[in-house]
């Protein structure tokens, strides 16, 4: 039997994600932790690594059976070097370098990555992309990630930082993005500016019956939309429908540049099913150019909650298949 | 001596450009044949191979040394079956199987390319981008192309459709552009472009010396806008400004969606040197983000008119690589 396994860790702000991996992306063990974000991150990795050996020793797999170890994190920080820079949610973790840490905890080979990306990778390998040699993964949630995996592999740019999806421009001089530019696509067409437009609407005095749906103004979220325009709100109808044509913009870009076979959307907005994908799927007909949109579809993620953890796998599989 | 050459072929609506290639990307014999866009192609063919066997003749190479043939065209086309598809300048070209062709009538392997492509594979190997892994190519001319070397190869996307650069987005549901999009980049900041916005703001009233020195407003040029920005016009100064502004936004996509190290700006519009790297430079500082914007630099192309015959023999010199 041939039994071996990568680690896969997905560090988030609030808790860590930890899941023990085989060859073929399933994941035999798993469990989650806090981060505890104002602890010294060394003590961090200490509890990880000690839930670790216990997440081994329940499941009956040895120490030689562990290959590698995938570090998923939302940065900014740096593969190359496998260190963390300034998240701005976790000041005790600046300038860590956690893949040398990890590494010295464990005695295994460790790598780091965007998580944004190895989530491309994930479910370029395991989920909605396999068989497939060109793929974009877009992740619609507060924020907007993304990744490609492009001729198989996955694309990282020249320090790691490539498709930063979410900062591509689709209105000119417009909104200012939480990345210091103007116009970028999340600033339209995440959970966040969906909300914010409808605050903002709402405050402006337009009919509506999101507020009293949310219990306040200052509570719509971008499910009030949903929910509002399922109970026909016309307000959050147009809303929605805006933010569906902004997202298509991005969309034909993305289409225009990457000529993918396969455009992969997660996150918390893809949970509203065929409300984003019917009109997305329109929309990028629209936005691409002909004989790119003809071969691209676009389907909905696979891997749920499950991508942070399979992502960083993926991660560490491919990194040990190219030294081999 | 160790001579080998391939054959680069560019492929334009009024000429074709020829070429004899070494390794080193030096052009050791070429020539300009006109299209004759009314002619069958299969006889435009067999013009250009009588004109590579005599500049074989010339320069002393043998039917041994030649061992590949490139072949840039502006598309639309199919690399992988080597056809030709649909290019409105030459009608009787549609559904030419120009690599079978080319391949019948010279004995050697001919690999087909969009034509921006194998200008960034051209400027990679032997041009701006030598020595870079990842590079992103913008032509800025009448209409915009680009493309992009990845990893250091070349990249296609799923059908070598890969890098429509002038076809990403920066103005929302803004200007018609002859793809059948909207707010495109090639729609406000390519040369036609400018001239455009000229011609209509001159219409409009607006006062300016474009129409005098252009000789009538419908014959205002890019280059117009620029002779007359250097005597000190304002509204060509102010037009300038916004198209650089424009290209810059796009470009700072392109920093956020690809990470790369260089990117090589050539075509007509770069021939205003620093009135255009220099805006450039600091419009991208402000669009991309600033850990992106860092390592990312912009430079002029270097092969010039020579780089769709040297792109084309790039693009067989990589495809030979790759068999061997």
């Amino acid at each position: 039997m041939n039994a071996d396994y990568v680690l896969g860790i997905d560090v988030g702000g609030t808790k860590i994600a930890l899941g023990l991996v085989d060859a073929s992306g399933r994941q035999v063990a798993g469990d989650r932790i806090p981060t505890h974000a104002e602890a010294p991150p060394a003590v961090t990795v200490q509890r990880m690594v000690d839930r670790v050996h216990a997440l081994m020793d329940e499941a009956g797999i040895s120490e030689d059976a562990v290959r590698a170890v995938g570090i998923a994190f939302a940065g900014p920080l740096d593969p190359v070097e496998g260190r963390i820079l300034t998240p701005p949610n976790l000041p005790t973790w600046h300038n860590f370098p956690v893949v040398d840490v990890v590494e010295a905890a464990l005695g295994k080979p460790a790598y780091l990555e965007n998580d944004a990306n190895a989530a491309a990778l994930g479910e370029a390998q395991y989920g909605a992309g396999v068989g497939v040699k060109n793929m974009v993964y877009l992740t619609v949630s507060t924020g907007i990630g993304g990744g490609a995996v492009l001729d198989g592999r996955l694309f990282r740019g020249e320090t790691g930082a490539a498709c930063e999806l979410g900062h591509i421009k689709i209105v000119y001089n417009g909104r200012e993005c939480g990345c210091g530019g103007r116009g970028c696509l999340e600033a339209y067409a995440s959970g966040t500016a969906l909300a914010k437009r409808a605050q903002e609407a709402v405050a402006a005095g337009e009919p509506s019956s999101l507020a009293e749906l949310a219990g306040g103004v200052q509570h719509i979220r971008a499910e009030t939309v949903v929910q509002a325009m399922d109970a026909g709100d016309e307000l959050a109808t147009r809303l929605w429908r805006e933010t569906m044509e902004y997202l298509s913009a991005g969309v034909g870009s993305l289409v225009n540049t990457f000529n993918p076979r396969r455009i992969v959307v997660g996150g918390g907005l893809s949970n509203a099913g065929e409300r984003l994908f019917g009109p997305l799927r329109e929309g990028m007909r629209r936005h691409a150019m002909a004989p790119l949109a003809e071969v691209a579809e676009i389907v909905p993620a696979k891997l749920g909650d499950a991508v942070g953890v399979i992502g960083a796998a993926a991660v560490a599989w491919e990194r040990l298949g190219e030294k081999s």
